[in-house]
């Protein structure tokens, strides 16, 4: 299991986007983040299964964590409007549409676990039931019940396919309760006592402000930490929640940032904001490197000039220079706080960092 | 200069599109090609030169020709029905149109030439007046007149700056005439009598057949080959065009077959048509590389599986991928020619590859 802090790029269809596997190792990552419910409907879970797994597939031998498909399949339904008030979901699974084709899928606990085992990813996590956010408290409520027997069920089947297909995949458990202390804490207590290998907040950054994502974690952050089992904060990881989260205990983040961020244009960086578009004018003639600061093969190569130049092109060549600097600037980053922490001098670091 | 074959690939923006300059050294290429008019439409020849030029500019220590801008001017401008019958030439110079934000601008043969300097690629090539394809023999002279004249302004202004600049580059001279058998021989006699050092051949692969290509040429490569100078033809690269034309004693092409193949997902291979489609539904669980028999770094690492499902996905990787391929894939077979040239076995080298 991940024992160190470690940000989690993502790979949502088996390819951090425009990186290679051999981009990757070069950068630091050791672990990126697959999107079940992608893969599932595309090139399909029994495809990678055939072809000997994810890591096999995309030419990786670092670690893989896939999710449980449940987020997608609640999120997507809903921006598309086709789950209307949840309706699609029962105790059994959730009934959800295909965006590549419209077809029609569902998915249950043991489901999931199925395909994650198809995958066969390092680290798998249990189904649960995301309420939306913002949410009434009784239809949280409801979507946690189901998220703990969910999990239940998870875990059996998780059991069962390790000992049938003789690996041993990790899962972690998730925790949810939206923004509700008491709900949270209920939750906290039943994940943190079943067998799970992990413990996965989840349900955050999920448009709520970020004072009440430190308030959700901070509520259930002792009785996790008494697991001594590793903890990861689903889709979060900006540059300071990496300080605050780190700091606090957190094992590991998953997060699109430096990679969306790369395909937009732009560029992560010490200055204020810790981050400037690359389509600035002024940078039109600038022969500096992206961060002056940064050591990464683009910092290295490449002036903001010529990154501009391409891309306002629309050169694909400029997503890329763009998307491996962030990630280098990402896992620098990582690779600091972990020495910071261990040289007890966490505190100056981020001090440097934030000003605070 | 030249003088091995080469094959050159194209780089329109100062990319050779999703590559890095590291890339194309781990390829194996020599040298590519840029665009005059796209560059100094977009980021300005004044920017590059400002920056070092191109090299610098793309971070690449190998060489680098750059075309005159004439080809780009015509072709784009026509494709738009804003030259109705070539109505902004004048003897003088081309008015166009930039095809990025309709601004006009104005080439003469010094212009094109102050350009290519100010990009400062190692191979320039003179500015000429490539007639459409087909067109009237009385048209085709008219133009082959003009093309001779900027020859020898374009010669001019290329000596003055070279010796201002005192910097070393070398003009290509560009034989025209269309089909016609007299205006290209009148061409070709003209521009070999001229201090060129090298010389290249226009206004061919413009939508005439391969057998009036391949006729066109046969008619003036006797000429151009007692001047010992390095022959480019314009715009050509198709795997039998390498074996015809090379096996002539042309020493390189440019093409921009192997990138556009693969952007378009086409895979390069030995098989029948020498290229597969990747979106193959056969390929969807293959896990063999592109082309079993290349040793390029995608077929040692990724499948036909992955990259399918890249390409379906329409992830940025599958355009790399392919592209990385394609490009080895020529290179090598530009290296197999030169390397059956030098031991008398082309003949057996092409008979293999064409069956004839």
């Amino acid at each position: 299991m991940l024992s160190q802090p470690t940000f989690i790029p993502v790979g949502t269809q088996a390819t951090v986007k425009s990186l290679t596997s051999e981009d990757l190792k070069t950068i630091g990552v050791e672990i990126f983040f697959c999107n079940t419910y992608h893969l599932y409907l595309r090139p399909g879970d029994q495809v990678i299964r055939r072809l000997g797994g994810l890591h096999k597939f995309t030419h990786w031998n670092g670690k893989i964590i896939t999710d449980s498909g449940g987020f997608q399949v609640f999120s997507l339904n809903q921006e598309r409007g086709i789950i209307g008030k949840l309706s699609k979901i029962s105790d059994n699974g959730v009934e959800f549409t295909s965006h590549i084709d419209g077809s029609k899928h569902f998915f249950t606990p043991e489901k999931s676990i199925q395909i994650q085992h198809n995958l066969a990813a390092d680290y798998l996590v249990a189904f649960d039931d995301c309420a939306p956010y913002p949410a009434k408290k009784e239809d949280v409520r409801e979507a946690l019940g189901r998220t703990h027997r969910w999990a239940l069920r998870s875990l059996a089947e998780h059991q069962k396919l390790n000992r049938k297909l003789h690996q041993n995949l990790k899962l972690y458990g998730v925790i949810q309760g939206g923004c509700f202390k008491d709900l949270r804490q209920e939750s906290a207590k039943f994940i943190c006592d079943q067998n799970f290998d992990g413990i996965a907040i989840g349900g955050i950054s999920v448009g709520e402000s970020k004072e009440k994502m430190r308030q959700v974690v901070d509520w259930i952050l002792p009785t996790i930490l008494k697991t001594k089992k590793p903890i990861h904060l689903l889709g979060v990881g900006e540059i300071d929640d990496l300080f605050h989260f780190f700091g606090q205990g957190i094992t590991s983040m998953d997060c699109t940032l430096p990679t969306r961020l790369g395909r937009a244009g732009y560029a992560l960086s010490r200055q204020a904001g810790f981050k400037f578009k690359i389509s600035n004018l002024r940078l039109k003639s600038d022969s500096a490197p992206l961060d002056p600061d940064c050591h990464c093969y683009v910092c290295q190569n490449y002036s903001r000039a010529y990154i501009h130049h391409l891309f306002k092109a629309q050169e694909l060549l400029s997503y890329r220079l763009l998307t491996y600097h962030n990630l280098s600037f990402m896992i620098n980053l990582q690779n600091q706080i972990r020495k910071a922490l261990k040289n007890g001098t966490f505190l100056q670091l981020k001090r440097e960092w934030l000003g605070c």
